[in-house]
């Protein structure tokens, strides 16, 4: 299984090995490097994806100046998951940030996770110190909040943000607000000295969030120290918010607004950039940790475009997502790549734009996209769809298989919870898992991008594409090693009570006795 | 109700009237007319409304150079009764397309239908003659193919195409092949003369659609005359068809390729324009029929994006429309107008253009978008979908407020026969006639585009959308005088037996025992 594994990760090397060093060669001082992380955007939010309010003018020029990805993945359907696989280029089977206490159940890092990012995980930022890279994460980091997975032990140099979903408001009893951290501090919470008002949508999160970047920015330029900005807001996941100046500007409602505000805040990003003379040296990616939640639509969610379902699902619209990639000078203008993208790609491209090799001693997920987005290269790779540790689906070139089919339970959906509303493909969106795994159901998503019309198991294209997924996915599993399952446990007493800094603020919590018990993870 | 009549026709007028005064100040030589009138394509086609494959780089740029109307309206979910409309501003159940043989039935104009467009009528290009146009029809006319109902004989000068749809073979005893007309004769028929290859999807006739839309745009340019082409073509409509250098082409299957075709001709139609210096003395104007045949998908169907439904159906995703101006040096490149735009609004339009008026004896429904084009100015209006002799819904703003809901029949349904597949809304995509009239569902279209989520019956925004509404319904109502049926009368006998010039071409069939009967409708 290891000489499988070395096989198959060879070619992979062999690319990121001369992908970096074409940077390296092109780029003596490495280029900055700015993530926009986006939470449960969908990729039909964007005008220039065809959302029809078409209120994303600034995020359609960056689309315009640069190279739009319609075919761009996560790494999972949900945010905690997603955000591990883009910070170590490394599926979350691997990197641990996954459930193994049910059959592919979606899990992530509410307050009670006792897990967390392991220490023997390489993230990123870590990595990019070897290149001379500040790194800071402004946002929601959501890979763990007890003390050793706090972002500045994983190898950010600053931090503000939250680490845990912008839920609440909570009693500070049965269950703390999620603090908000500068550096290693905390340095107030949600609902508190952050204020998000559910009744009027109104919080100016967004305005701290755009502020750090610009400033961090501006300080890396006047330091002349390469940076790496990984700017994961939160604003569009429900409760949605945004600031005064857009509440009520949207046609889309309070979703809108947020989208609004993200939309004028990355025209500001990229202005800045150019303001200071580094728009030249920044490869800027946007992108999206999962697909829209349709759950909370039309209020609260938004639009995975002509996709199925939404966050949660393995099926398109929970996992493609919005991306463009722009970098003047050297990401032609106007283009539109149908690489097959992975949100993992960051990681892997990140470290060859930095000169620098991925970790060699483990599988490494992520392709280096820079032969994609400089030469406009098509690689031919897998992109896989996991549930928890499920594997529900891949996808090779144009055709999707899926080897498990589930939305969510019966229970669920005769509560009223429904991934998919408004959808409904029969023998496809099922409510029981449902095994294809010796006869998959296959789509072709050129013709068939709604995944509406299996094709039929008679015909010749069929047998073609089962055959190769078939040999792809053998491959994959045999050289497949999961890491330790992270997200099995849940105990009350590793809330948010006492964060560091909390005595300063005089906002210490006594948490409760310590119970350690098994996550609930019911869909 | 006659005085209803006049008020709510008055203003509309006074803004025709004041738009084409303002036309003729700026334009003394009118400008040429383009209408490139697609048949059965969807919202969700072209690149620039989202379609992942992004295979429209000409459309897109057209968008990119001219006007882009997210929120543009067919004025039938059907093809016959939509052209009608397009070509006299007026809605079907005024200018007689339509069937009153039953309840909300789609009817349209095959061979055996005895009815067509009423002389009584005024079609644009016979008012276009005061004004010195010369006028020519590429393609589908739809309109009725009885001598009476000839293209040449309502103001066309010219004509290449055919009267009905592509449907075929057929083996001309029980029913002949659908002729091709130049002008006033037959040239031939479908699947004879002009072949199409069903199994290869091989045709080259939007070809010769394009050769006859750039030789007539070449002529009137040599004799200096204002000129209206009206390009209807039918490559997207089931069996859909692409030459051989498109065949094989597309991401999206035999569908896609008969669009990437389509993309190369308009391209090629704007560079001539350009070409000749034509490009700032001519409107063009790019839209279709009706929303895709989801029946057809995904092989010979198209995509309406994150609409509900398709073709057929009163939800979006039968009646919005692609739609794109382009008029360099008058309409800025680059902007989106939100205004609600209807087919119908070609023909104000395009008089105003011309500096004419509309007639003042009868109910236009189309606005003179000039203003929109032009200035940007967004003009409240209502949107009406029919389904035959049947009010479905209105939009008012963002609200649509349906009053009658239907896909089709359970009968239909369970033969397979599906209008909105993988999409099913409860309550809304029913399979019998459901009646909303005194509580229509009301979606807000900015929050919710698909029509997934109903505003909830006792919220202040439904009673407000509510009494607009009803207002504007009972106006609408009061002041209709439906026109004579056209579409209830069926009769083998009337068929394209002998079309005039078969005679030449020794191809005049028999036609059998005239048996006038009542057309089926099943939907």
């Amino acid at each position: 299984m290891a000489a499988v594994a070395e096989a198959t990760t060879g070619w992979w090397l062999l690319l990121v090995l001369s992908a970096a060093e074409l940077a390296v060669a092109h780029h003596p001082q490495p280029p900055n490097i700015v993530l926009l992380l986006m939470d449960d955007m969908g990729w039909g939010d964007l005008g220039v994806n065809g959302e029809p309010s078409r209120e994303t003018p600034n995020l359609d020029r960056m689309a315009a100046e640069g190279m739009l990805f319609p075919n761009f993945y996560s790494a999972n359907p949900l945010c905690s998951p997603s955000r591990a696989a883009l910070l170590t280029g490394r599926l979350p089977i691997r990197n641990g940030f996954y459930t193994s206490s049910a059959h592919a159940r979606n899990a992530y890092t509410p307050q009670e996770i006792v897990g967390g990012i392991p220490d023997s995980e390489h993230l990123l930022p870590e990595l990019l110190k070897e290149a001379g890279y500040t790194s800071k994460i402004v946002g929601k980091w959501h890979l763990g909040h007890r003390p050793q997975f706090h972002p500045l032990r994983h190898g950010f140099d600053e931090w503000f943000g939250s680490p845990n979903c912008h839920f609440g408001p909570y009693d500070n009893r049965a269950k703390p607000n999620i603090p908000v951290y500068r550096d290693w501090e905390m340095v107030g919470r949600f609902y508190e000295e952050f204020p998000i008002n559910l009744k009027t949508g109104e919080a100016n999160l967004t305005q701290l969030y755009l502020q750090e970047a610009l400033d961090f920015i501006e300080r890396q330029h006047t330091r002349q120290r390469p940076f790496f900005l990984y700017w994961a807001i939160d604003a569009t996941h429900a409760p949605v918010y945004a600031s005064r100046p857009f509440l009520g500007t949207s046609q889309r409602g309070r979703y809108g607004d947020a989208i609004r505000e993200i939309d004028d805040s990355v025209g500001k990003i990229l202005s800045h950039l150019r303001g200071l003379g580094l728009e030249k040296n920044t490869l800027v990616f946007f992108t999206s940790d999962n697909g829209a939640a349709l759950i909370s639509a039309p209020e609260q969610g938004g639009s995975n475009g002509p996709f199925l379902c939404g966050k949660q699902t393995t099926f398109e619209g929970g996992m493609r997502e919005p991306a463009i990639a722009w970098w003047p000078g050297h990401i032609a203008a106007g283009q539109v790549s149908h690489q097959l993208g992975s949100i993992m790609d960051l990681f892997t491209t990140s470290l060859s734009l930095a000169g620098l090799k991925p970790p060699s001693d483990r599988v490494i997920d992520g392709l280096d996209l820079l032969p994609t987005m400089l030469q406009g290269q098509i690689m031919d790779r897998p992109i896989f769809y996991y549930r928890g540790n499920t594997l529900m689906a891949v996808t090779l070139g144009q055709h999707k298989a899926h080897f498990w089919t589930w939305t969510n339970s019966w229970e669920e959906f005769r509560q009223g919870i429904n991934f998919c509303p408004g959808q409904n493909v029969s023998g496809v969106t099922t409510h029981t898992q449902e095994e294809h795994t010796e006869l998959p159901l296959i789509f072709h998503l050129g013709r068939d991008p709604g995944e509406r019309f299996p094709l039929s198991f008679a015909s010749a294209e069929y047998q073609d594409v089962l055959d190769r997924t078939t040999q792809v996915v053998r491959q994959h599993q045999e050289a497949l090693v999961p890491g330790q399952p992270q997200l099995n446990v849940c105990n009350q007493a590793v809330m948010n009570w006492a964060p560091p800094g909390c005595e300063k603020l005089g906002k210490c919590l006594t948490p409760p006795e310590s119970v350690p018990e098994k996550c609930s993870w019911p869909h």
